[in-house]
């Protein structure tokens, strides 16, 4: 019996990993993704189809029998919406709810967290949650920590600039707090594992790589590239500054993107690097069921290998062309 | 080794099952009650010191070094506060944090129930939580669900008024829907078994006796009492229209007492009755482990006996004096 998996947001890069995952096992999953009607002529929806991804174009609010009509028949349905609103993927959860899903992967993806007053893109993601939960539409929640793509600082030289869309700037204190990090790549693996998995229904689970700390990422990068890399060590009182700042023009603007971004940016780096919620032990305090003690035989690509590929000019950059 | 437990609020319906659980086991638990200054020559306070607990005068808010003090030393602290506010308890917590103390229960003892969009006093009680989780507090949160003692409808005769503070007065929809019920008296057991059980720390833990209906509890108050109950069968649409009213009235109030009231009364019924979302399955969902699988031995108060009682005259009223 396969699955029949919708994907939303198919085109972001969480969602381009599940659909490389998935994708060439049409006998386990058949895959449908849910683009914007204005979106459907773009190149990467074209390349989407080319990977024997059902494309049906729908906007999600507004909308709600067509959607349900879509949706019916459908196992699971996974958002990769981008969280910066929460109207989207609540409809889609109301239609997903109408159309018997089994189950709902909200957009998450990212480093757990708690639930409020630490992130402002994770409370919107709480919010949706909370919505799904009132509607006891069954559901999975998938976060999967810092991902590789996005934890290296730059070079000296330049030279790895080119698979750096952001590269880390500041380093949290002096260097010793760890986060857990994993390769883009690997979240669409994880998510064909739990996505078929019973344990994992109605809960949250922590998919992660490997656990690094700043220095042992500076240090390796040091070691391969056999370049001398700055620390810019930033105290825990200065990021706090930053934020406290970010919040005060957030909270006196239109809530549009900029101010969402000047906001959640300085947000990550404080929960990822600095208060440390992207770790194992915390992430079992907040509910989470681990990766690692659900599928201990799985092998994520390793960090070292990621740094080499970077390297050797193999990288690829996130977002890339967008 | 004895477990020195706080408790905040003891005198509250919650606080003083728990002390009369724990208070006969003064080798298992040394218990000490915080209670605002004003209120410590009040004769419930005196009752308190009777049965052996310490009680200690101290404000919660505005008096974090003093708080911390009296806290230090401590294991567990249990808040019974009325979810009416939520300043008191985060200072609580705060102060809980910085004292070392090892388990902390946000005050909680009702229904399961969606964190967001269905109570509003479920929306102040995880606040806490959430504040809890953010500065990671460990904690359990105990719901218990209906108490048996605000589950009996008045009989024609008035027999039983005294012992029904808040009489049953509508049955929802056709009185097929059920609620699960526990004694007031053997929350204090709960609690007794969960504060000692490594398996409910972090968790969130569903203690509850047993489920009926609501037909089920009228035809069976009908059959000891011998009297004809009539039923004021309510559908979901009026109830709903009672709280969408409530709830303008709420969000143009200067959110005082009576207007929480006016809005969480209707929202108690409609989760409790009509959503039901206070069942075993709903609370499963929402991720609550079981009373039932927790503690598969233990004996709680049936429900028929607690009806002989109240028809004995030997219930009693909760709030008594209050």
């Amino acid at each position: 019996m396969s699955l029949n998996v919708t994907i939303v947001g198919a085109n972001g890069e969480a969602g381009l990993s599940i659909i490389d995952a998935l994708s060439p096992s049409p006998n386990e999953f058949k895959l449908t993704a849910i683009v914007r009607p204005a979106s459907i002529n773009k190149p990467e929806i074209q390349q989407i189809k080319g990977k024997g991804v059902s494309v049906v174009p729908i906007n999600l609010e507004n909308n709600h029998d067509e959607l349900v009509k879509a949706l019916t028949g459908q196992d699971v349905v996974i958002s990769c919406l981008v969280p910066f609103t929460t109207g989207p993927e609540i409809a889609l959860a109301n239609a997903s709810k109408e159309a018997g899903i089994k189950r709902f992967l909200p957009s998450a993806f990212g480093p757990p967290c708690p639930p409020e007053g630490v992130m402002l893109l994770r409370e919107f993601k709480e919010t949706i949650i909370n919505h799904v939960k009132k509607i006891y539409l069954p559901y999975t929640v998938v976060d999967v920590g810092m991902w590789y793509q996005v934890s290296l600082p730059s070079l000296p030289s330049g030279k790895i600039d080119y698979a750096l869309k952001f590269p880390a700037a500041v380093v949290a204190e002096d260097g010793s707090h760890a986060t857990s990090l994993t390769d883009l790549r690997d979240i669409g693996h994880y998510v064909a594992k739990i996505i078929t998995d019973e344990r994992t229904l109605n809960k949250h689970v922590f998919a992660y790589n490997e656990v690094w700390t700043q220095e042992e990422i500076h240090s390796h990068l040091e070691k391969v590239s056999g370049e001398k890399i700055p620390r810019n060590l930033m105290p825990a009182k200065d990021i706090e500054a930053t934020i406290a700042d970010a919040q005060i023009k957030y909270d006196a603007s239109d809530k549009s993107l900029p101010f969402i971004f000047g906001l959640a940016g300085p947000q990550y780096l404080y929960c990822e690097w600095f208060r440390q919620d992207n770790l194992p032990g915390p992430a079992e305090y907040l509910g989470y069921l681990s990766s690692k003690d659900l599928y201990p035989d799985f092998e994520p690509i390793k960090y070292v290998e990621y740094v080499d590929e970077v390297m050797q000019g193999k990288g690829k950059s996130i977002y890339a062309g967008r």
